[in-house]
């Protein structure tokens, strides 16, 4: 079945909110097996909103709705629906009583306009509101639907899970499976290159590479008439993909490197202390973001200045005037010292030249060098990101250290 | 000038990623004068993107266009352009030249789907891409425009910045002149309370209040026949608005309020150290991403042990026993211990219970202790924030400890 999601709101068109609506609509209805076709967005203007769905449901089975059914004067959807639709708005007993109970419950007064969400289409679905007044519902004519839901995120959400998700099942034909690789360290042309003739020939699973700042994503995706085997054929294709790029990849659940070693580091119970330079504390402040990370992150050093890395982590003074700070000589001193002063399992230290400023000839903006120490085991990796902004260059040395600690614990 | 912004790629119909390209294109848009009517979203399929394109066209003067320019086979953009607009792709020598060097600046293999990247309409105006490879373009015919960007949101907010904004700018009518100012510290509702009167009687300077995570924005915006007297009728609001809520602006120019502490550290020529333990690096990391911070921040301790917290800065073992790790006397101990271990100017210490476990009655979790110190004056401010998520306290406590330091220094 072919759907398309429908944002109202003039506040959405200014950039003032984020869309999330769509976002959580769309991963439920592909989840569900459903194709999202299209996502619109229109303001509160109910000539330009009827032609958007007119227009969609040449295209579509179902477009789904959110937004416009408050009770202020701009609010139209459901006046837009009935026009489109061929029906006429009636008030639902049901959904008044809903709305004064709402009322009584919040101990607000009910003012008049709050009357006008109880009136629905009179062929329509309700679907009640848990969490606030506007009901939504369901229209259908010659085998298409209109299902029109609050904006509120709450409110939606809470009314999709509840009652918007079993309508559609009812209506869903298969099911629909589907994993999001992550992989780092490979560029999205060489991956398609490594994966052309799956590409190329695809038809269920399909696969698709997409270019996440410094990283990449695959997804691979089949819709069967079982959930079991859409499943299986996904994972079968996992097992090809695995067999060509595995050392890359570093998730099958479209989760972030970051929880992923943070959750290697607390499931090993190693306990992980850093040393940074350049990316001046984002490691720490990255690995720090998890929660329960307090049982393996231990400590971490912003040492910034040269006194700092001699203070703090015991870098020698003649190391630094010899080779520099952001050298590979400084960088292994710097892992060192944070494992003596520390005692931690696992250890990383960078040092690097984040720019714009600092470059020479020699030691280029983006040169950076990652130490590593865990047991014996102990090394400085060289990375070097030309022609990049301080951003780019600090976030991009972040991921090289947490997929440095994923490939080495 | 009626515009729209259209977004290309499956895998936001699959809700993989927030439309942040959307959000960005339609506040620059309207802080530009120009109306943005519509979003669209459309997978990469272009026959249905030539649809969409046609169908924007009958409705708004221009649609910008978010990705499908890449390297691989499903970027078929240009293709489309060219198809709707009557032109032909073309290589562009300059562009190839552009990739090429690319290439060679990062020292990796131009694949050949690369070098499809330097096809572009042959009536286009160029935009080079500084932070990737794939080109934009701008295309006109009778007076509608499309204009193409790259998917990637670095790629797309530094080409629109240094290409596509000042290409706008030519074509718009009459001169708009708008300032977005920062406030911390004050709520939306009570921002327009106290600037209702001036609110509700715009016309221009036109004013809109923005709610933005822990903080408030407020645009200025004025559209006059010249630049002189639009910059002058933002001033004198700016003026105005300044006498009423002037203490919560942290700046005019829509700068971070990391940004604006930065530079002041820089401008007084003090030097800073911080000492964090719920914030986890994220004061030392947000300042760090500051050019040239190097010169005023010399360290930073992520003591998130009590180990760390008592051998790194000197905090007494009594104290944590005592009192425990998120504590009045806690932080105290830490922003002195700090000052006395790095001799900086400016030290801040923040301790507290970022959740979601952790908590307790007697202490929750959003409880915060912040400490300063600047010469002789040192003082911990509590904060508390409830029902938040992690991520939320720990971003708002950043804000919390920067705006110390703007009033305090």
């Amino acid at each position: 079945m072919k759907t398309a999601v429908l944002s109202v709101g003039t506040e959405l068109l200014f950039g003032q909110i984020t869309n999330t609506n769509t976002v959580f609509l769309s991963k439920e209805l592909n989840n569900m097996g459903l194709d999202v076709m299209y996502h619109y967005t229109v303001g509160d203007n109910p000539g330009r909103l009827a032609d958007m769905i007119r227009m969609a449901l040449e295209d579509v089975d179902m477009i789904l709705v959110t937004g416009g059914l408050g009770p202020t004067q701009d609010d139209l959807t459901k006046e837009v629906a009935c026009q489109v639709f061929g029906d006429e708005l009636v008030v639902n007993e049901k959904a008044l009583g809903k709305i004064k109970e709402y009322f009584l419950r919040t101990g607000r007064n009910m003012t008049e306009n709050n009357a006008k969400q109880a009136l629905i289409p009179s062929r329509a679905t309700v679907f009640h509101n848990d969490a606030g007044t506007a009901p939504g519902f369901a229209l259908e004519k010659d085998g298409k639907y209109i299902i029109c839901m609050p904006g509120p995120p709450r409110e939606m959400t809470r009314m999709f899970e509840i009652s918007v998700k079993p309508f559609l099942e009812k209506l869903s034909d298969g099911y629909m499976s589907y994993k999001l690789l992550r992989l780092y360290g490979i560029g999205e042309s060489l991956l398609e290159t490594r994966l052309i003739d799956l590409i190329d020939n695809q038809t269920d699973p399909t696969l698709a590479t997409y270019a996440k700042e410094g990283e990449c994503q695959l997804r691979i995706a089949s819709k069967r008439s079982s959930r079991e085997e859409a499943d299986k054929a996904v994972q079968d294709m996992i097992d090809i993909v695995s067999e060509r790029v595995g050392e890359y990849i570093y998730s099958c659940d479209n989760e972030e490197l970051v929880d992923v070693v943070g959750r290697m580091l607390l499931e090993k119970g190693l306990t992980f202390a850093s040393a940074e330079s350049c990316t001046g504390g984002l490691v720490a402040a990255a690995l720090t973001d998890i929660p329960g990370i307090s049982q393996s992150f231990m400590a971490g050093f912003v040492t910034y200045s040269n006194e700092a890395k001699m203070r703090e982590l015991g870098v020698s003074e003649e190391t630094l005037r010899e080779h520099g700070a952001v050298s590979e000589e400084t960088a292994r001193e710097m892992v060192e010292g944070l494992a003596r002063v520390t005692g931690c399992d696992v250890c990383i230290s960078v040092t690097g030249i984040a720019g714009p400023g600092g470059g020479t000839e020699e030691k280029p903006v983006g040169l950076v060098y990652i130490g590593f120490k865990y047991g014996d085991k102990c090394f400085v990796t060289k990375k070097l990101s030309t022609g990049a902004s301080r951003k780019w260059i600090r976030n991009h040395t972040l991921l090289g250290v947490l997929d440095i600690v994923r490939r080495n614990i």
